[in-house]
């Protein structure tokens, strides 16, 4: 790979590799707020940056990932996405809530309610975009069907995500706010299955 | 009824009122604030307001509804939760949803956005306080039974209405942010019935 500024001598690498992460940050971006996330191509940020495209990829991985650096996601995102590709389709709903609200009581939690409260309040749309584009497209894909593209189902979904999420750490309404982690998978995980796979009229057109 | 400060006469009447429920809300708000709802009476802020408790029901009614008008509640929490007490309880998910949704989506919807706001960031002690003490706790009356107190049931009925409220008013999640109200009610309406009535183990301790 071939980056413009140089990684340099082994003592003055970090500082130059520092700057070409900031300068493809700063590029990412400009690119992801002007264009949006669906026109902006890794190869696009690469020329604004000025490095090649392999050294964005080596930094930050996919789009996703170079999305979640840009909005500083408290966490890596592919770790707990990972298992939507992977918990089988019919304990989807409970692998969902154990994944993420997992997260949110782990020690990145604080970092994610912060990133939450400025999403509510602030100048959402880069955390929005984030949450359909990166979030709720994978879960989409995975659970859609011929007949049903999913995008109403994802939403719900999402919403009963939001909601657990916001009760048990922003507002800490009790007892939910201090219940087990076991004790929330099984009291909200058919409610996620159910609008992920179950019966609802949700395919109509809004 | 009898006020310390007179309403004077009819010309006079309406700067007369205003003070003196201005002097009441600001004593309910000092009152509720240093000793909480609970051990807030209305004959206490009426003596710190020098009125007749009389007179603080005659302008704002129950204690519920001065702490709404304290916290400057956009709608008179009444009109909804006259619903929780009088839908059937098997259909009271829907009824629930269908109400509050309801009043989101109606004129008043944007003062509860831009108070939910400030509650998700800012000081929400009385907030929460509102929601807990004043909505939930009359939901929680209405579906407790002698092996289950209903507490977790009503946490986990609050997440859900805030996750679709959020998802659907603040972050505006498509396709649920513009899916018509019937469509929602269908959608999450036994969700919520599942978490007010339904087999979930959330009696356990927490």
């Amino acid at each position: 790979m071939s980056a413009k500024r140089s990684p340099g001598t082994r003592s003055g690498r970090r500082p130059g590799n520092v700057d070409t992460r900031a300068a493809i940050l700063d590029a990412a971006r400009a690119r992801f707020a002007e264009a949006g996330f669906d026109k902006t191509s890794i190869r696009a940020v690469a020329a604004a940056a000025q490095v090649d495209p392999a050294l964005v990829h080596h930094y930050f991985g996919t789009k996703q990932q170079l999305f979640a650096a840009v909005v500083e996601f408290p966490v890596d995102p592919e770790a707990t996405l990972a298992i939507v590709d992977s918990a089988p389709l019919d304990e989807l709903g409970a692998a969902i809530v154990r994944a993420v609200v997992g997260i949110w009581d782990s020690p990145a939690g604080p970092g994610i309610v912060a990133m939450v409260r400025s999403m509510l309040t602030g100048d959402a749309d880069m955390t929005r975009t984030f949450l359909l584009k990166v979030v709720l497209e994978r879960v989409r894909a995975r659970i859609a069907r011929p007949d049903d593209d999913g995008h109403a189902r994802v939403s719900l979904a999402a919403a009963q995500m939001m909601g657990v999420l916001i009760a048990r750490k922003v507002i800490c309404v009790e007892p939910l706010a201090s219940m087990p982690l076991d004790a929330v998978v099984e009291a909200v995980g058919p409610s996620m299955q159910r609008y992920l796979t179950g019966a609802i009229d949700a395919a109509q057109p809004c």
